[in-house]
């Protein structure tokens, strides 16, 4: 029997979103249909990649340099793709990835300011062709999200960042929703969880 | 007074070819000189840089991507630049670096088998019009050069690989050399150490 390539769903959004809680939802989705997936993130989801994500996130005297900043990230996404969502999206698995290149355009990109065109060069040679067949963005207003996280745990480098930051990165990836025709499903995270996880399980059963 | 740019001298070779040894020479006869200089290396030369270049050089089963190798070695280079080379260049300082980018096209590119135009494309990226004002590549026959690091230390993961890995990588700073025009500075590191740094303080004196 010929093997179909598994479905690619990604799941975008600023800090304090809902992504770990809906992640968790997406996966007893799955599951529930019987649907053979792994669950991974990015930055990481190899070893050698979760240590460049540790090297990202970690706070520090000296400045990162946003290009470098942005070449580790396509660094750790060339390892992510080569060691696991490649063989298993060839193995017919359904692979649900917690942030992917959506996350570079809107944070290095929009958030750093730095030139779309090379975020969209670096695209082109780590994913060739490779695209999620399904993103789900998990928008809110970041002061929201930002007191949520807040509430959680310690700020890593990129949470400290200033609000002004955050909105760049919202507008970034309303900006590639917009664009990327009808691969974006955007979810207002402001709602009731209910209320979301019905949107979420609405776009999984038109979708997949 | 007008600040003149820095003189940017790279140091470049393969394993076990004296290049310790040479780079203290090069700032023994700067320092000799009353120029004003600074000494880094590559990958490194900034604390997070140098994170990067542990990560490079460990030795761990997952296999390296070599795209996220590529990609982690251009990290490393943005930001050493901006943190490191570019600010000592602007200030009038001489910097003599222990390997840059023509590493990265012997190892990478002809070592790995990457596209070069890959490479080609992030030194564009990365370094924009600069470039070394002078390269000194010490050459010589890998197996000899590699019998020598191997009585130094336990190898790191470079250090690891085939012979034929080196054959390439030298073959890939030969062409370099060839295709340069005249940065670089071919030395037969085979020789007696006098007669080196004798060939290394000739070209020292025609070039600064």
């Amino acid at each position: 029997m010929e093997n179909k390539r598994g479905y690619f769903i990604t799941l975008e959004g600023t800090e304090g979103v809902g992504k770990s809680t809906n992640l968790a939802f997406i996966c007893e989705w799955l599951r529930s249909r019987d649907i053979e997936f792994i669950e991974t993130r990015e930055p990481g989801g190899t070893p050698l990649a979760e240590e460049l994500r540790q090297l990202l996130l970690a706070n520090r005297a000296e400045p990162f340099d946003p290009t470098a900043e942005l070449l580790t990230v396509f660094a750790a996404r060339a390892q992510h793709l080569a060691q696991v969502i490649r063989p298993a999206l060839e193995s017919g698995k359904t692979v649900v990835c917690d942030r992917f290149t959506d996350a570079t355009y809107a944070y290095q990109g929009a958030g750093r300011g730095l030139d779309k065109s090379l975020v969209r060069l670096l695209e082109q040679q780590v994913q060739g062709q490779l695209q999620p067949d399904l993103t789900v963005l998990l928008d809110i207003d970041p002061r929201t999200g930002l007191e949520r996280a807040a509430a959680r745990s310690k700020a890593d480098r990129f949470e400290n960042e200033k609000i002004a930051f955050f909105e760049r990165v919202r507008a970034g990836y309303r900006e590639r929703a917009e664009t990327s025709n009808n691969r974006f499903a955007v979810i207002d995270a402001g709602q009731p969880l209910d209320k979301v996880q019905a949107d979420l399980a609405a776009t999984l059963e038109a979708r997949l």
